[in-house]
């Protein structure tokens, strides 16, 4: 039983996942080296170290899949019962490879451990079964054919997962499944400042599907992600198909792109900043300095950002960017006045090509009518002029502090690439 | 069918969690809630936004639970489908929630927004069920009774999850299954600086289980958390047990504990500034915000917060903080000498009765033979005397900027309860 897209469950084993002791990452590992191969993923299963589950599991994730991979439970103390479980599973007798014996009382040896009989445990395997060797741990995976099906065991260690998936499954599975390989290419299109649902709205009449392009949506707050995937044959129809697809959504989306693949917003600053030889100082208030701390998360970004100043208090707005008192006492420390008067102190101040600032009432309290909790006011001031921006968010203290950062981030990346509309 | 320890499975649904484009960490945090109750998880189950997958996950996990926990698949888009996978695996039709619907308008009206029809989706439900609100969003959960089990449905967001799992599901089961319910206490103890092995090294004498105490370890980083569960009839005979099994803790972890239960080390920093009427000033280098990022997450840090520095070039060393640039082209920016004069810098300009400053190299580049990626001073200045302290921490640029901060919150923590040594 083979499909022309070869469908895959993911069985991950042990207490420590469904006690929620252990973040379970091997799913997603697996998942997303399936997902390159545009391979299916049925279900991904997690039990614990109970033999009851993990056949009830084998059986319900068999019944509609090509393959199955299982990690966990391959260790060598008695709560590791995955290579017993699978053998009793398919009424198979467990028996020991000497090969794998002899390697493993060689490592007891080499690192002159003291050889006790349940480390012969993971000499074990059901008969049949083909090994995978584990080339950074003790306990080596298995792999066996059942009812059409082939089934993968190794361990659940990620880091183990990390080499025997690419090393011994993936090839194992590529050879029982010739037929399952073709070439998928993928794009990612993030956007910011739209909605799921307009994005779905947006994108509503162009039948992707029908064109054999694959179109998810994942939002990451605060961005909307579009993912495009075409698996074709040939490398080269399933760029062009790309292509057309990439173009249909950047006509609906694109006010609202702002970075392509692995690329971020802050990358892109940085780039952009670095091409141009700018530099930037910046002074944020109500975000306590994640904007920088978001910047600065580019290695490299020494080289543009000059500094950043938290001015939280009324008194440091006045030393540090010379803000009059007059103005904060007129207009309040929140306001265009304040803010616009901030990014050109930072500027002159430091002498950089740019100033960029932002004041605003994180929340829960320090609201007001007239400047409810989610005003946030960004501006950037160069040689000739300064812009600001008014915003209303409606989260709370923590993703208005992030909006507020990702509003400010947008305005100097569209500043840069000339798309900010003066003002 | 329900027995005395529940058993529950989680089914969490959503193309992104099986293409392993998100990292699922629902399944995680349901599955600790559940194991603080003392509740069996039976089985965790992924699955894309398929109908017929859906049903079947459903089926598979309904044999042997007596509750289920859906999350995902309640957006409005054509792509969300798990409330009529659920409806119609039961055989229900789907009913439009009046009460539901008006709160929806009344929610677009308020934010300006255009209501379009695809939205209504978000106030059907199946015939029969239990609405569970939404504080924090606009997709609605709901609860089925159905073959003696409870199915209780929630989005996916994690933010969502947070609150509706504790303040709408939870109750839901507890009113459902009376007799599952004793009285579980829980406590949570946070430590820092020990890894999980050393944890559980220094707790192995302890028989914990034997006096009907659970130990969980929650890795939390850069924290490992300790979390403590007593289940029994009567509340007083559990919390009695639960000081005893917490003082076992702190006789052997006492200088590694940060915070207990919800509170935080920047909570704590918060308090024992308010209660000490001290007022702190803040230059960092490589961290690039994060620390004031921390420090102003606490509602009301604008108390005791008088400004941030983010001094990333030498220049604002020199401008704002008055270090000599003698002492930064002998010593290097990233030095002892340069962190000291930072924190009485940032101190004496703004008059902070507190000055708190690091340097460092958070890598990937920018490290030498001498000051490795990794290398960070940190200093913390008051009228009388500067202390700093010099780390080498070993992760990527994201990691050493977190452990940098989390060492600078250590040090002024432990000078705000006078467990600081001098130096």
């Amino acid at each position: 039983m083979s499909h022309q897209r070869m469908r895959v469950a993911i069985l991950t084993i042990g207490n420590e996942l469904i006690s929620g002791r252990t973040q379970d990452t091997n799913t997603a590992l697996i998942a997303r080296m399936l997902h390159v191969r545009d391979w299916t993923v049925t279900a991904a299963v997690s039990v614990g170290d109970d033999e009851e589950k993990i056949k009830q599991a084998l059986s319900f994730v068999m019944a509609d899949a090509d393959a199955v991979i299982v990690t966990g439970g391959l260790g060598p103390t008695a709560d590791d019962i995955t290579t017993a479980a699978v053998a009793r599973a398919f009424h198979l007798a467990l028996r020991s490879d000497a090969q794998v014996l002899a390697h493993l009382k060689a490592m007891w040896e080499k690192f002159r451990l003291t050889w006790t009989e349940n480390n012969a445990k993971q000499a074990l395997f059901p008969e049949g079964a083909e090994v995978i060797p584990n080339p950074v741990g003790t306990a080596a995976g298995f792999a066996l054919r059942q009812e059409g099906r082939v089934i993968t065991v190794i361990p659940g260690v990620p880091r183990e997962v990390n080499r025997m998936l690419p090393e011994g499954v993936m090839p194992l599975l590529d050879r029982a499944f010739p037929e399952a390989g073709s070439q998928v290419v993928t794009r990612t299109i993030k956007t910011f400042g739209l909605s799921e649902a307009s994005v779905d709205e947006r994108l509503a009449g162009v039948d992707f599907a029908g064109a054999g392009v694959g179109v998810g949506f994942y939002p990451i707050f605060p961005e909307n992600h579009v993912v495009l995937t075409v698996r074709e044959k040939d490398e080269g129809a399933a760029r062009k198909k790309l292509t057309w697809a990439e173009g249909e959504i950047v006509k609906r989306l694109e006010p609202y792109i702002i970075a392509y693949d692995q690329d971020t917003l802050e990358g892109a600053i940085g780039r952009l900043l670095t091409e141009k030889g700018l530099t930037l100082a910046v002074a944020e208030s109500c975000t306590g300095g994640l904007l920088t701390d978001r910047l600065t998360d580019i290695p490299g970004s020494s080289a543009y950002l000059e500094r950043g100043l938290v001015t939280y208090s009324d008194r440091s707005k006045i030393e540090l960017l010379d803000v009059p008192e007059t103005v904060i006492r007129q207009h309040g420390a929140v306001s265009e006045e304040t803010t616009r008067l901030m990014a050109e102190g930072v500027r002159t101040r430091t002498g950089a090509a740019l100033g960029l600032s932002m004041t605003g009432v994180a929340g829960p309290s320090g609201g007001s009518e007239s400047k409810p909790v989610g005003t946030v006011y960004v501006a950037l001031a160069d040689a000739v002029q300064t812009v600001c921006r008014h915003y209303a968010f409606r989260w709370d203290r923590r993703r208005n502090k992030i909006m507020a950062t990702q509003a400010a981030l947008i305005m100097i990346k569209r500043y840069l690439t000339g798309d900010l509309e003066k003002g």
